[in-house]
């Protein structure tokens, strides 16, 4: 299973990419990529919505997911501020469809939980055990890289969990 | 000048197309086209925003409109339908962008002042106007389709304004 997290937001946009590696004597998460796409705040925002879009849509394709994995509504401070995230949300899920990949949502208590075990965990927290259980020296940079990182975990962690459940 | 209003929505997107007729003896707003988008419930989010923008993005083309005018901020009753209306527009923008074209945006108080002479205008004003304004012997149908051409026409009388302003 190869997932491709995204971490929606106004000014970056980050987004991972984790395997899980089933070969070994016990399953290991397995960093492929990370990154995050800088909006220019000079650029109009269908242009900024563009790059978000282009940029995505050659990342999913060029890293082969089987599927897409996002944070679930944010509550932001104001409904202006939402629509902003709204937006590029929609557009990074956009992405996702016109790659024909399903979009699993997790709720940030959720993907908390999934990483860290403590739904109300630190963002530093966070950074800290994706590079733990990707194995990384250091925690990815930006946030927003370690952020889509955790959502890809999140993700995975849930599925196998659904999978045993289902006694599969 | 042809103009393609779009009005963002989570269940029904309108959109309209109007162009100025400068041949006569007065200039006269010409009601090209207009309709709505409307999403199915049941479609997970992703596939209702391709739609959106796979339609859009139809209707662009075969419409050839020198530019896009959109409603701006939408000040919505809470956090979660402000991300939720901005995942549409967001969408609604990058497919304009993808068409080469450039975006107005207009805020509510404007788009009423300027069909109906009055930012605080009724809902029914406004397509009552639009109607009038089109010459059209009843207000389009759906309201989203009347509400897209009344965001077409903001955009022309700006236009106009601006033109006449800068004394060209």
């Amino acid at each position: 299973m190869r997932v491709f997290g995204i971490d929606c937001g106004t000014e970056y946009t980050g987004w991972g990419v984790v395997e899980v590696d089933d070969s070994g004597n016990r399953q290991r998460l397995v960093p492929i990529a990370a990154g995050a796409i800088k909006l220019n705040k000079k650029d109009k925002t269908p242009e900024r919505l563009q790059q978000v879009y282009v940029d995505l849509t050659g990342l999913i394709l060029a890293y082969e997911p089987g599927i897409v994995a996002i944070e679930d509504v944010f509550f932001a401070a104001n409904a202006k501020s939402a629509l902003k995230l709204g937006q590029v949300r929609g557009v990074a899920m956009l992405a996702a469809a016109s790659c024909g990949l399903h979009v699993a949502e997790y709720a940030p208590l959720s993907i908390k939980s999934a990483v860290v075990g403590y739904g109300l965990a630190a963002k530093e927290q966070v950074q800290f055990m994706v590079a733990r259980l990707l194995d990384l020296e250091k925690a990815p940079e930006p946030a927003d890289a370690a952020d889509a990182l955790a959502i890809a975990i999140c993700h995975i962690h849930t599925a196998q969990t659904l999978l045993l459940q289902g006694g599969r």
